[in-house]
């Protein structure tokens, strides 16, 4: 059940969309990343004229909500396209980022 | 092993860090949304004087592959932290905004 | 006649016209920021899919055409309040920046 | 002397700097679109953490203000190439927008 929910099998289906109306030649690493930056510019665009307090509460109206959710959807779907024809694992390059940031950036308490 | 490469766990550990650092009170929707945008950027850096062709074969460069792959982590980073407070669950909104697509946009070979 | 395509005269039409609506508590620099990165991101949309040679050729088409020219004029707008606000003279900028860039980087028939 | 600081005389300015470096292939209307969104992203990463009132009062510390005017300047340096190479006047499309706003959005006080 939650296996629909596995960032492979969703990149599989994202590449299964895109071979099944032929867009494989439109996606360049250049060109997804170009969708990628659009996709969040649309999730900007929801919060830019909000003060930080109502962009806190932007959840609570069901239609924001919505839109927000859509969006998200969209950042990922092109991010995982664009690991995709890297050959990027995005799991495994933020893990071992966070891992160098942990090095680099002890925490206050820790140092 | 493979568990530190879960969604939830990378989103644990990205919210204990900043936690640590006490960086909580930067973090609503608006700012990580426009984080988001500026590392997209950086990403898209990358790419922007290349041809369709040379952007393909950017993770021949070892010094370009590892570029790459930092700023996708730092983009997911920023996606996931996103989700973290606006309290979505990025895989289950992916999921869904592929089945309403495959709804909406039959393949050709399917109509 | 074409002291209507006067810069300062526009960023003077441009804050009527956001005084005229009460907007001026939503221009913060901050705010035009990010409202400038999503009018720009509209303007990459258009080129996202495109092959260099058809990006190339976009003034063709006469609703594309029409599409790029108010994009454009969005950016512009964006810019120019955001200007406004933080008091910066966009082409004095401009200038003195080219001038910089010219001592930094001679062009190679120059050295 | 002021003449310095003309639109087109400054287009002519950055096209002649491009020229002398042989750099006219790399400035496809695509390239530069995506230059020009890079561009307007160093300047939204001037604000990503700032409340909107220290976003209000950037300009006061005189390293930011100089990092702003730097980045506003490289973002209208894209603008007019771009506007260069697809043969669009950006002052002429501003004010058609602004005309086309004025009609269709009246102002309150105006209705």
């Amino acid at each position: 059940m939650t296996e629909h929910l596995d960032v492979a099998k969703l990149q599989r289906r994202l590449a299964d969309f895109a071979a099944a109306r032929n867009w494989e030649r439109y996606h360049t690493p250049k060109n997804l990343a170009s969708a990628l930056s659009v996709e969040v510019a649309e999730l900007v665009e929801i919060f830019q004229w909000l003060t930080p307090e109502e962009s806190a509460h932007v959840m609570a109206d069901p239609e924001t909500a919505h839109r927000v959710t859509d969006e998200v959807a969209d950042v990922l779907a092109y991010l995982l396209q664009l690991c995709e024809v890297l050959d990027v694992d995005p799991l495994a390059a933020l893990s071992a980022k966070i891992d160098r940031n942990e090095r680099r950036f002890p925490a206050p308490g820790n140092t």
